[in-house]
This record gives structure tokens, sequence and C-alpha cells, in this order.
């Protein structure tokens, strides 16, 4: 796969874009790469799911005694601490270090990270061990942007991706991640470049664990190239919202649109992906 | 919000039930409660996406060292024991503890109370700490009832839910709690007055954590004004019933029931939700 | 029920086998057997409602404490490895061991056993405790059969289940379990006849928990009669196979699928069964 992003001052943009998409899922699909998550009891199901409908193989391995073992045979690695508790805390340590240690690219989303200091403190640990992606929504993001700065300001209220741009900078140049903030435009940052993703639709919130499995794909993107954070980030964020937005047009209400979004995701074709993606350069 | 339990004697009794159970749920939506869920592994997934769907905020956080961080912050509370552990129970009683000694609602669904004597000495001590609600089907109130008399006799044969009004009144007296017993017909009673909600649709039983559900939703609805337990249980269980027969006129089978359910919830409007409100008072 | 595997040489053995499956779903049904199920996070969802659509009554007790009181009421056990931790490990074990000191029947399912040193050491340890069927992939097969015999060849590359046919033949004879390969063609042995079952369809691999639901499933069908662990197994199989096969037909991807496969479980009748059963002597 090209490094399109890199191309994207040409006039065409949007049509590199496009295909850079394309070709990031079809790669997907072609070398199933075997994801293993570490994520929260809600949203297990709907993860493993994501990734199999993209053409993945998620592994939701997650005992400490297994990692060693195990984790060296992976592609990517994802943890989400949406259920986190003290006994789960060294498996993804553990996981997250033998992943650095091997080049594997792995993504932090660090769910719910403002509703305890346990958290709060839990996901800067993993930040310390070097994930190639970190996403969450701009609270969660401001957060831990505050937090890497030795800042304590609460953070409980709502923020727009959009008002999360310098946080989501400022945590992308202090952690060496790629920075994914979800929201009506999904941003994206290495602390450079700012990429809009304007792909998905308002309902998918009101499913549960949408934003887990966002996660989980990002990290079957980067497992196809880890050297191009920012470019698979954007690609499973735009996939993952075009089946959103196929899925709604189908849907009566959140339960089918979940149903619909996964089909679509299993379904995608490369005139439809072409046609909807839908990124911008924003800095 | 009247209090429009209050107001039944007059002669549009079903008419005031169908107006409060809409205004509840406008509330509901309006207000969107944080509702914390330490519920079993099972029902997690269909307990989130119900309360979304809803248009509640789930917060899955069962941690017990996150508990005294987050649980000042919440709305209401549910806890269900369906795959309960001795590691589980510290951080539900810690989350009944600091709920009730800050005065917010919580419900205790003690699912399969009947199983061992480790989990009717758990639901026990739960009692202990004031629910706002106990919700269960009858053989699990019959047990919890019969315990909280000092009385062991067996309690695993099935118990239409009729049967259970007199074993639901004496353990709402002795325990504090509005107390609902799930089946063909609900039953709602705080000690002294028993309603009935005829709402629901029988194949509901054949899809996994509906009742888990239900007990979740009560929660929601309960944050609105835990003053009155009791129609806030009526409310809940009538709008959840609703969504369930909208559901069955859909439906093929528990899977698309369970996927019609989610989405007539999430879209009931205030004409369907007053023409199929079906409350009566039985005593 | 009659003896019907045993009949197969005659004339119509394909009806045989057809009335034989039939009248196996008849059973669970009627009897709605009580399948204790210790399984993994992801898949406990859909493991319980596949036993619920197919009439009988999942219980995901998982507890060590709670065995001793519980296990001796169930009518089967289903034990499955998937997310396994030692932590759980006893719980299973304690599990098991009621079960096979009681004569009840209990199914195991090595799920990636492959994965690590410790989940292998875990389920031979756990066939050690006599379960009734083993049930998993070629790769699962093989690697335990491989290690039954005290070999240690690595066992991660996948096999077709056609493959397997030896590897079944000798761990059925060296644990004296029924052994189930699922695969393009599904495999059941019990160390001298091989039967194939030929139902089900590709895109059930593409949702997660589909193995462990069939697992499941088989518990119920042992439960009706535990004497007849290959005839039961077989059933299970095309049962769980051909409601996969109706639900493809009517599917646009794999979560229209499982909905679809999780209603025609629940509506399956006696013209379908009959029609689609696809079972032949192998061996």
């Amino acid at each position: 796969m090209e490094d399109w992003l890199s191309r994207m001052e040409s006039k065409s943009e949007q049509n590199e874009w496009s295909s850079g998409v394309w070709d990031h899922l079809t790669a997907v699909r072609r070398q199933s790469p075997l994801v293993q998550c570490i994520t929260n009891f809600v949203s297990m199901d709907l993860v493993a799911n994501t990734l199999l409908s993209a053409g993945a193989s998620p592994a939701m391995v997650h005992s400490v005694v297994e990692i060693p073992d195990f984790t060296p045979h992976i592609h990517a690695l994802c943890v989400n601490v949406g259920t986190l508790t003290p006994e789960w805390l060294p498996s993804m340590k553990a996981a997250a270090e033998v992943a650095s240690q091997l080049g594997k690219p792995w993504v932090l989303d660090p769910a719910a990270v403002n509703c305890s200091g346990f958290r709060l403190k839990a996901c800067l640990e993993l930040i310390g061990l070097k994930p190639s992606v970190i996403k969450g929504n701009g609270s969660e993001i401001i957060a831990l942007s505050s937090a890497s700065r030795g800042q304590t300001k609460g953070a409980d209220s709502s923020h727009e991706s959009t008002d999360a741009i310098e946080a989501a900078k400022s945590l992308a140049l202090s952690s060496g991640a790629v920075v994914a903030v979800s929201g009506a435009v999904d941003i994206v940052t290495d602390g450079n470049q700012v990429i809009g993703v304007h792909n998905g639709t308002k309902m998918m919130q009101r499913i549960t664990a949408t934003g887990c499995s966002l996660a989980g794909l990002i990290a079957a993107f980067l497992a196809i190239d880890s050297s191009r954070g920012l470019e698979a980030t954007v690609s499973a964020m735009s996939v993952f919202g075009i089946a959103g937005e196929l899925g709604e047009a189908m849907a009566n209400g959140p339960a089918s649109l979940r149903m619909h979004l996964i089909d679509s995701l299993y379904g995608l074709d490369e005139t439809t992906v072409r046609s909807r993606v839908n990124i911008t350069r924003l800095g």
C-alpha cells in the first residue's frame, strides 16, 4: 500500500483517500490479521463480530498467564479499560509490553477514563508502554492530555471532538501515539497533521460498544502497516462510519442499526467505499 | 411529574396511568440519567442497550476501587446477582451503601437467588442495604420473602406471579422496598397497594437478559423521582412490556424480537404508549 | 427415543437419521433440560439464547462456591475454556467432577486450546474428569489428541475437519468421550463409528460464539439420553446446521445470519428438519 496521505496535497486528494481506504480494507480481508483484544465485558461480543465481519481474526485472550505464549503470535493488540479492575490491569500491561517489545502495533481505548482516579492512573501507565494509537471521545482525550501534563482539572463534561484538537495534538506529541477523537467529526492526529473523518451517524452512539469495536478495527488496520498509524486509523474510522451510514439507511432503531452495521461492514464493496469516504485535512 | 397513582381512584384511572407512564418515559429521555449497573456477564450488552434505547446513560462500572470516585455521581444503581462470585459481592455492597447514604435509588435483581445458599445469603445482605426496588420472578420473590422471615422452605418450583402477591407484600413491608414480580401479569407492591401490569409478551422469556434489562430500566425511571418508587416501577414495566408487544408483532422468533424490542423502545411515541398501557389496581 | 444409529444399516438410513434428529429436538423442547454453562465471556449471550431458542433452560452459574448446591440439580453441563484464567479453572473442574460423579453428561469445548501451555494443560486435566463429548475444530482436536499421547508437536495451522478424523478417533478411544470436529463437514466419532454431518454454512464462522453455542446445544441434547452420546451429538450438530442454512437464506451478512439462525432454531418444524438432515456414515 502506498503512502497515500503523503500524496494528499495533490489535486485529487479525495480520490487518494478513497483509494487508500479501500486498499486498506482489502488488505485486512486478504491477510486476516490476528488481533488480540483485552476489552471490557460489555463489548466483547460486538468487538469480536466487528473484527470477523471486517475479515480479521479476533482473539479474546486476557489471562496474564497466557500472554507470554500467545501475544508473540498476534499481529495487533487492542486494550480497552471499560470494565477495568485491578486484576485485569497486569494482563493489559503484560500484553502491551510484549507488543511494544516485538514491534507489534497496539491500540489503547481509555474508555470512561474520567470515572475514577484508579482508571486515570492505569491509563497513564498504559500510555507509558507506547501505544500506537489512543482512541477516545473528547472528554477522555482531554482528561488524558491534561493528566499527561500533570494537570488535574476535572473533565467530566461533554466535549465536541473539534474542541479536543489541541488536547489530542498535545497528547500525541507527549506519548508518541496517533490520537483519535471520536465525535460528530472524528479527529485523528499524530501531533502535526490533523485529519477529519466525516463518516458515521449519530445513532451509533445509542448502541453500546461501537466505540470499543472501532478501537478493535483500528488495531486490525494497523496490523497491515504499523508504520503508517495515521492512515490506518483514518481508514478504519472511515470504513466503520460508512458501514454505520449504510446501516442507518436500513435501520428502525439502534438494535437494527447494530445488525445492519455489521452486515454492511461485511459486504462493503469498492464503489460504495470510494463514493462515501469523507476525509479532510484540518491542519 | 404529578403523583398520578394517588389520583387513581378517579373515574379515568386508565387515562391517568397512561399519562403518568408517558410523562415518566419523556423525563428519562430528557434527563438521560446516569445508571450504574453491576450486573451479570450474560446481560451486560442487553442491559446497556436497553438503557441507551430508552434515553438513559448506562455505566457498567463494577470494580470496588472505583466506587468511591464514581458512584457519588450516578443518578441510580442497578445490582443483579446473575453471575455472582465472592469477588463481586463487595462491589455490590459498596455501591449499594454509597447509593443509600446519598439518597440515590437502587434496584436489586435477585436473579436465580434459589440456586445456592451463598447467593441467598448475599441477597439478604444486599436487602439490608435498603434497595428502593426488588424485582424478581415469582420463585425468587417467594424464596427471598421466606428467607427474610427466617424460613428455609425450598422454592425451586415455578410460581405464577399472581401466587407471589402475599410473598411480595411481606417482603416489601419487611424490607421497605417496592417489590416487583415479573410474570404473565407483573405485580408491583409497596406492601399496601398492589398494582398489576398487563403489558408484555410470553416470548420475551425466550430471550436471555430481558429480566435484567427491565431491572436496569426501572433504575432509570427511579432516577427521575425516587420518592415515587411504585409509580416508577410500574411505568418502567409497562414501557418495557409495550416495547415487547410491538416487537413481537414484527418478530419471527426470539432473536428478531430482541432487536425489535430495542428498536421499539427507542421509537415509542405518545399515541402508542397511551393506547397500550394496561395497568390495574389489584389490591 | 429408539437407538436409531444402530438401525443405520437398513435401506432407509437417511430416514432413520431424520427421524432421530427430529425426535431428539422434540424431546429437548418438551423436557427443557437445565444446562449449566461455564463458558467464556464472549459467548455467554449467544449460548444462552441458543439454548432458550431450542427449548432448553440455560444457567450461567460459574462460581466455585455455588457448584455444590447447584450442579446436582442440572441435567447437563457445558464447559468452554475460551477466556480461561486460573481463577475459573477450579470451578470448571468442580462442576465436571460433580457431573461425572452423579452420572450427568457434560461437554468440553477446548476453545483455542493451542493458544498457551496453560490452556492445553487445563484441557488435559478436564479430559481426565471424563467429559461425555469433546467438541472442537480440527486444530484443537489434533492438538489435544497429540498431547494426550504425550506428543508436543505444534498444531497452530488450520486443519480441515476431515484431516482430523484419525486424531478424533484416537482422542475418543483414549478419553472415552465422543469427539466432535466442526468443519466444512462435521465429524463425530466414538472411536469406532465415524459419522459426518453435512449441515451448516460457511458464514457461521464469521459470527463469534457459534461454536460455543453448538457445544451448549450438544449438552442439551445429551441431557435427553446420555447413554447415546454419539446420536445426541450428531443430532445437535445437524439441528444447529439446519438452523444456519435457513438463516443464511434470509441473511445479508453475519449479523442478520445470527438473528435468523436463532429464530430458525426456535421455529424448526418436522418437515423442514426431516428434509434437510444430511448425515452419512464415514467409517
